[in-house]
């Protein structure tokens, strides 16, 4: 579900290699998303219809398509389970960027209706169904927030002591947005539903995705996986690459203190493959995994960029409500023990991503990397860089 | 908002009665249910139009109407915030029975879609008026679930510690319904705008709610309030005292060992203006006051009502998946410290409710009584009770 997008689309490739009958859903809104914004991806997308057709040439496996709206249409999303009876269902389809989210008060609304709906109708339909399908969900490190207690944040659930007894409970979340929010959402229904309904339920608690191609979408030109730069959809690493690459100050947003965990995104698809093989047993509370593999401050991602490109880095006003400067370390014990092998950013792939962003540069449209959002109307932000920006 | 349902009428009417200019928001959605269920109201609801006159009349003061569907026309809202410029926001409009919200997929997405939406609708209108108003909503003791520690639940918030320092979190929620699941994501929402939007927001806890009038909606039969005694939407108490009423045996769900908190209507429509009198300063986290006066088994509730009124009770398989029996105690010491009088059971209103439902029994349809939501496809429900019902 959400297979058309920069997660799900080489999620569905990498699974498709792996022998696994896939069917995509989409409604195809973050193409939408990039109509209402004026500006596209990056890198060049191919019609779904050209993606598939791709990727039967060069893999002879078949995925098949069903353009639903999750959100809108849960009788359409019953029929096909009743008819497909999937033994797992991998749930990508929401609206994912923190600052689109908090743009204003309709895209709020939207992305909280959209989110919180694409996911009730998606385990009511599973309930109605019958069917015993391993649900494999899409969250994000942000619903823990950033007031680090110093200690490593655990893998959803924590022990803590009360009224003098020890219990484990579910990690108190602390979303900075909208966006973060709705995941928090989620999660509170995926624990009802786990309990009253006895579903079988994975939560990813994903780091900021960097990179863009996998070892599937390499295999073609047409099978080439978004990269957003703009300051709605762009994270801060792949934004900094861009920038590198483009000759764009590299845009710090207030000190740059902030520390965050990521995860390259050939190592987000291999994250769901494993998580998809591991289903927790029927009746048990809700299994979450840390989808990350290293933190770093965005201070020093900047510093990295900006020696590799010689392009100069910039802070800017930050539009967030957030910490300045923040701790964080995270436990990600049960990937790493399931044979996650980290790709980290000493790799080599930091100079793969700049020269895709390099390919393409002539489709960046300059006036779309400032982030216009800002979290909340008394937030004063700059909305331009005053030095012309010229590609290197 | 939600000024037309049971708890929404008589709590507008008692605001009024305090010399508040009020104006009730309301889509009409709980007559429409009634029609969707073929079952009325015990008592007989008038017309809005016709309880705002009867108002006018007795009371010599104005309330108004705007019929807007909060969970769909968010800019009609925020149109009438702009307008109006409340000093207080009451939010009851919600779906509200956990029996209807578990009877269907159909009725699941409906109460998450109402519910999340008509919330984050009121919220993003709030912020973007630029107002600084006061939210009070109507939450549920629910929301806390009944896997007892032992210890009185407190108002809100738990003190823990957790990797050896001491911390206040939001109580661990555990509901027992799609319905109180909603309110789970009510407080979620609410968590994040008091702290990104600085919004001053109270949250209601309430326990289940017996009694149909308070002095205001005594005042002129035209002003009556709803009496629900469906398996739907009628509460356990009251259910109980019509049954009486009426020679129905009193239906207990399972053992009936499971003890709940209860509070008098009258003494909700208190409660609300005292939260409302007392709003937490700018910038607070969300005020959470429990909106309780006692507790008590159902197991009791029947033996009192059997006693008072003779008819026999009935143990029927529990259509829930809950504890068979919890122990439960609550605290309450915010709103007795704002000089809260509780009306307990002791105090003769269980007469009065009972002669409430005696003087309307012809308005009963028995063969609306008895629950036929379950909470999942697996459980096996009574449907009908063999003996005739016959009103005494």
């Amino acid at each position: 579900l959400g297979g058309d997008g920069f997660c799900g689309w080489p999620t569905a490739l990498h699974l498709s290699a792996q022998g696994r009958d896939v069917l995509i859903v989409d409604n195809l809104s973050r193409r939408k998303i990039d109509v209402e914004l004026a500006c596209d991806s990056l890198t060049p997308i191919a019609t779904m219809e050209d993606r598939l057709e791709a990727w039967r040439e060069v893999s002879g496996r078949e995925i098949r398509f069903a353009k639903i709206d999750l959100a809108r249409d849960p009788s359409a999303l019953l029929e096909l389970l009743k008819t497909e009876r999937p033994g797992g269902v991998v749930h990508f389809a929401e609206q994912r960027a923190a600052p689109y989210s908090m743009k204003s008060s309709a895209h709020k609304i939207y992305t909280v209706n959209n989110n919180v709906n694409a996911t009730n109708n998606l385990l009511c339909a599973i309930v109605e169904s019958g069917l015993d399908v391993h649900l494999v969900h899409l969250g994000t490190m942000g619903v823990y927030g950033y007031d680090s207690s110093g200690k490593p944040i655990p893998e959803g659930y924590l022990t803590v002591t009360a009224d003098g007894k020890e219990r484990e409970i579910p990690y108190p979340p602390s979303p900075g947005s909208i966006y973060h929010m709705t995941k928090v959402l989620d999660a509170q229904m995926f624990a009802f539903y786990a309990r009253n309904d006895l579903l079988r339920i994975t939560d990813l608690h994903q780091g900021i995705v960097w990179g863009t191609n996998t070892k599937e979408t390499s295999a073609d030109e047409r099978l080439i996986n978004r990269f957003d730069y703009d300051g709605d959809y762009g994270t801060v690493l792949n934004r900094f690459l861009m920038q590198g690459a483009i000759g764009h100050p590299l845009t710090v947003h207030g000190s740059g203190g902030q520390k965050r965990a990521f995860i390259h995104i050939r190592n987000t698809v291999e994250c769901v493959r494993l998580a998809l093989e591991n289903p927790p047993e029927r009746g048990a509370r809700v299994e979450i995994f840390n989808q990350v593999t290293e933190t770093h401050t965005v201070r020093d991602l900047a510093a990295i960029v900006s020696k590799k490109t010689g392009v100069e880095i910039r802070h800017l006003r930050n539009p967030r409500i957030e910490a300045e400067a923040n701790e964080l370390a995270v436990t990600n014990d049960k990937f790493m023990n399931l044979g996650l092998d980290p790709v980290t950013l000493e790799e080599g792939l930091l100079d793969e991503v700049i020269s895709v962003a390099r390919k393409y540069a002539d489709r960046c449209d300059p006036s779309r990397i400032l982030s216009t959002s800002k979290w909340r109307a008394d937030i004063e932000i700059d909305e331009r860089i005053e030095e012309s920006v010229s590609p290197l």
